[in-house]
């Protein structure tokens, strides 16, 4: 396979590490001198001078456990490193990380078994995350393509990665990315499993199953997609629906139920499945099989049958102490959302929500990345703690290279818009620099600042692309005549001048006005009420 | 000026024209027979055989007027000619058109002189529109490529387009795109004014703003932005802003008022100008020169204190039976957009809400048609009545015509998401058409119904290009093998002929699991609670 992957910092960034715990982070020196910081996801690739060998893969960091999992531990007290690593990332106290992790309302996905991650948090008191989805399939797409897939991923801002990989090579391209993931990873462990029985649904066993996740809990996946809660008494449910059952995972075990008329195995098998995944620390992410697939289906029985079953899963995971979040929709009009995260929030006692999308209209293909980050940015706004992004092949294709960046892009719009109406603290400051930066024609620290500075700069540069324009006080937009922001700084600066000659408030108005009128038009201040 | 313009229906489409009123749609056959229709911007540029004549522009509409306006006309229980027209594009009854407009809750901007556009309407009860902005600035750009914008706009939906042209050629511009535009158009006298006065804010005066507007109207333009708002006494209320005055027009005014230490000369003469407008019917859309242009200045004391004067302004002109609509912000996080829309409906007694965007955040420039579409959509479901489309180049330079239709198409996204939230008739029936073909794997029908049908199609052909794929019962993301959607379908079809088979139900359980099994495990359907 190709070892070639995407390297080196940000325009205008350079990759930092942060106290005892060097912890990550991407730092922005402004032209001012200010040098502010971002959460960062992008692993050593970002450095200056990291060069990758993808055989040997990351470093890795040591583990110590004194408890099985994250959740046992929190509850016993303790501040695990992970916790703390993770308070350091948020700028948040290890005993709220502690806390929310001990009453489920958070989770670290990190699997013993996979050192060369950097933890993170996924729950609603903390920065909204973003999942991107790779994967190869049966007609296209090679384990190489993947490895920088995940690389390009987490460069952009992807907090986690999911491996949906289902064709040929599941395992080997499995095991490159883990080995070279800088974030957790989650698969969905039914489609190795179909493989394994040569593709027939109706052939899959609990043993097949069970074996596959141990398969994958040994390699270091942090979270595994569980369809548990596709109870057969639902799937008669989706009948009447306009797109049935769109999960690939619903619809594998609701054809494995149909067919034996018998319960889902992962259901009657879930406190065995529980005791796997506490043994290397693996998360439970509660898959949604049963998930509307347009707007026609959102919010009806199918869907919240399976939500309430999920939420007494979630008791029965966490009876064993193993960390649980519950993935939700899918295709969701706006009116519904914000039942969604209430329902869910009650039913699965406030276990983190990871939702897809949802996609506020099924009407623009090609554009899904659209519909889904209105969606995405209103139910993260309503307390879902993370998203997983949409690209613009959904319902296509399969996503390429340009497709992985503009969905993560999308998706960290919205979990910032949503951590910036949540009023997250330290949220909106990343907003405030950049419009300092806008006010003050900064054109430098405006690139730098933005979520894509490569993007920002070559919008820019086709309408003026000479370098004196990046110093320039206007823009292309209303051009060097008149440039509104610099009314408003001749606006400030004269009251700024003002205050300073408070002592000249008994001039007249009209000598005022002429005075300004011959230093050329430039403005004066009073609260005049006429 | 190059006379060449995109011309031709939309793949999958073509034009109609409905009734006795020859209202356009855009009709759709699928390959089930059925016909469906979309409501339709594009004028005749989108028929089959149109061959366009920009010299002598587009055919021209027949006006009758008994009142000097629509508002005029509403109150006196007159259903006008183009109360009718409104009535039978957006399938809702005249009186209700009529009703809405006498209130003042919507508004038909249609200029007298401007009989090339198709009439439409603007308020909360009907579909939510979409404006897209064109223009020559000082910088860039030409008349001849500015009509093609306007073509190419309203080819992707946009309802309206103001004509934002600051540099030479503003007349001649306008113009041409009046002359050849099927849509209502709206512009910023004050940027034509100031060109007069040779670039020099304090030059400005009501005389030559009056003779701007004038010339406007009798061009035909059918809606004006007008910051009669901005009150100088207003003005020192952006000093503690962090991004001051960011529209143009307002920053024009504030400059004049300090340098003047006079009152608005819009504001002073508000009631002279409303004469001017109702003797062309050319409806206000009365600026918000102090919208804040950052987050951080969203629902500040400067941005209500203007709004509550468009309020008072809107009462003036009803007064003088004028069409009134009211424009919004801007940057607002999402916790902040309810608001906006409250206080304006309350203030500006249900006026027509006109925004732009907002955006959600400030931190992705180059991306702000996504930022402002998450806050748009949210905006139109809270009740704004047109939404100012954002393209990825706001803030960073002016758009080509790729940026055009990005912008166009994110907000026909988020228009649409907002008519599905509100329950409008009949859009959830688009959703429900394009689920259906996807259900259905119609892909060909899928194209069609797409807001965008060539971007879907070549998606769909970069990963499945062969002519098989576009019959074919799965796509590229799940590949031949498994298909969710096809478990649906065989699930779906086992149901209803277990239906038919109801004198079935004394069969065991058993013996109905070998039967499925032996016939290729298709599914069968029990409701069996266990």
């Amino acid at each position: 396979m190709s070892r070639a992957v995407t390297v080196g910092p940000l325009p205008g960034s350079r990759k930092a590490y942060r106290g005892d715990l060097r912890t990550p982070v991407r730092e922005i020196e402004l032209t001012t001198g200010q040098v502010v910081e971002r959460y960062d996801t992008s692993g050593p690739y970002t450095q200056t001078d990291y060069v990758p060998d993808l055989q040997k893969g990351l470093p890795r960091r040591g583990r110590t456990r004194n408890h099985p999992t994250q959740l046992l531990a929190a509850r016993a007290g303790e501040v695990t490193a992970e916790m703390a690593y993770v308070a350091a990332r948020e700028h948040l106290p290890a005993e709220l990380v502690r806390d929310e992790v001990a009453a489920g309302r958070a989770v670290i996905p990190a699997n013993v078994n996979h050192p060369e991650a950097e933890p993170m948090i996924i729950g609603k008191r903390f920065l909204v995350k973003v999942n991107a989805n790779i994967g190869t399939s049966a007609v296209t797409s090679s384990p190489a393509e993947e490895v920088e897939k995940m690389v390009w991923a987490t460069r952009w801002g992807a907090d986690t990665v999911m491996d949906l990989s289902t064709g040929p090579r599941i395992h080997e391209t499995r095991e490159w990315i883990l080995r070279n993931s800088p974030v957790p990873i989650g698969t969905v462990p039914i489609y190795q499993a179909l493989e394994r029985v040569g593709g027939d649904p109706t052939a899959l066993t609990w043993d097949v199953y069970r074996d596959v996740v141990i398969e994958q809990c040994e390699q270091g996946v942090d979270y595994l997609t569980v369809h548990a809660g596709v109870r057969m008494e639902y799937v008669p449910l989706t009948v009447g629906r306009k797109t049935g059952i769109v999960s690939r995972g619903g619809s594998i075990l609701a054809a494995w139920c149909l067919a034996h008329h018998r319960e889902n195995f992962l259901y009657t098998h879930f406190a065995e499945l529980c005791e796997v995944l506490r043994t290397y620390d693996v998360t439970f992410s509660l898959g949604d099989g049963l998930r509307p697939g347009s707007v026609y289906d959102a919010n009806d029985d199918a869907q919240l049958a399976e939500l309430r079953t999920l939420g007494e899963l979630t008791r029965v995971a966490k009876q064993h102490g193993v960390q649980t979040m519950i993935e939700g929709p899918g295709h969701v009009p706006m009116d519904k959302i914000a039942e969604n995260v209430r329902l869910q929030q009650e039913w699965c006692d406030e276990a983190p929500f990871y939702t897809l999308g949802p996609l506020a209209t099924d009407v623009a293909p090609g554009y899904d990345h659209i519909t889904s980050a209105i969606g995405a940015a209103m139910i993260a706004w309503h307390g879902t703690a993370m998203l997983c992004y949409v690209t613009p092949k959904e319902h296509l294709g399969l996503p390429d290279r340009d497709d992985v960046k503009a969905g993560v892009i999308a998706y960290k719009i919205a979990a910032h818009a949503a951590d910036v109406a949540k009023g997250h603290p330290g949220a909106q400051a990343q907003d405030d620099q950049l419009s300092d930066a806008r006010f003050e024609f900064r054109w430098a620290d405006q690139f730098a600042l933005a979520l894509d500075p490569e993007t920002a700069q070559a919008f820019h540069d086709e309408t003026l692309p000479a370098a004196p324009a990046k110093t320039a006080h206007f823009c292309s937009m209303c051009g060097p005549k008149f440039c509104s922001m610099r009314i408003s700084h001749d606006l400030r600066a004269n009251a700024e001048a003002r205050t300073a000659e408070a002592g000249m408030a008994e001039a007249g108005m009209a000598a005022k006005s002429a005075e300004f009128r011959a230093g050329g038009a430039q403005i004066y201040l009073p609260v005049v009420n006429q």
